[in-house]
């Protein structure tokens, strides 16, 4: 295979902090062969992150987030929602890229992890990923 | 296009915390096709997000900063200004490295991303950043 | 060289929070041409992170999650040792991706940034991680 693939996964997040899409990465890597698979998110108040999903860490993100980036705080960025700010600093911390080594074929991710599409602005319920497939010649 | 093409962005940051590098990103992968950009900085001391730049973001970043790496706090690290121990601590959090994949020369940015190099150290204001760009043959 | 590389590291990390593995990284690409070097964790309590050990470093990063994860918070995620919680949400913060230009075989680091892996959990002291290298043909 020659070139990059690229295609856009599309989401209904709903006011979800958390989105398992770990199932559609692998779908887009599985006829692939070696190479790297960047997950990148084309939006300003999200990110992706890799964690267990499923045994009470998307609760325990969502509490540290709170901590960490308070709604309640006074941002500098006012638009949208009240707290809507804190969205706005999301990414400079959970990135919106990340990259993971793909194996003939298969995501080279470790039993318990999961890849994670993290959004903490409600006012927007349809997302975008863009996942593209780096291999050699 | 063979090989990997590299090249290293000269910055003059001053003591600002945040600067937006999209445009010379951008210039960097214009010539380029299909591939991935890796913003790399070689520095102990920042990293590089995406966020939106222009409404208020940079200074909320600067204050969730604040309030996660105290520059009044004891750090073990202690060489440098006052509070530059925190400043060693900032890209495990904002990390030195960034993949941005590019369609046709176009970063696939969203329409609120930037590209940002963020820095608290204020002791160096001369800063490099690596830019390179690896499309398959 | 066409397709890419990749091999796993095995680490014994005790209970350590960080191990410095730039060594085996630098190793790893040091008869590789151009390319881009993946590190990624395999684990979902882990992360990989750049910055300068040996001054103080290690433990104020120590700190600084302590007081983000504090061990001590009522996390939803229960199994393993008291505060294991914490442990799974690191990696949505301190990524077990990365990914590092190399030029002529050589890492692209600066003069003190280091490749260091990060692991709050003490329960699992053997540990990987893979290295992975893509070069354009």
């Amino acid at each position: 295979m020659a070139g990059m693939e690229s295609e856009v996964l599309r989401l209904t997040t709903g006011d979800r902090l958390t989105t398992d899409i770990t199932g559609a990465v692998a779908r887009f890597c599985a006829d692939k062969g070696d190479g790297l698979c960047s997950v990148f998110v084309p939006h300003a108040t999200a990110g992706v992150a890799i964690f267990e999903t499923g045994s009470g860490t998307e609760e325990d993100l969502e509490l540290i987030l709170e901590s960490m980036l308070p709604r309640g705080a006074r941002f500098a960025h006012r638009h949208g929602s009240p707290g809507h700010g804190r969205d706005h600093v999301l990414p400079a911390f959970i990135s919106p890229s990340l990259v993971i080594p793909v194996l003939d074929g298969r995501l080279t991710l470790g039993t318990w992890q999961s890849v994670v599409f993290v959004d903490s602005n409600v006012d927007n319920p349809q997302r975008e990923v863009r996942l593209s497939f780096l291999a050699s010649a």
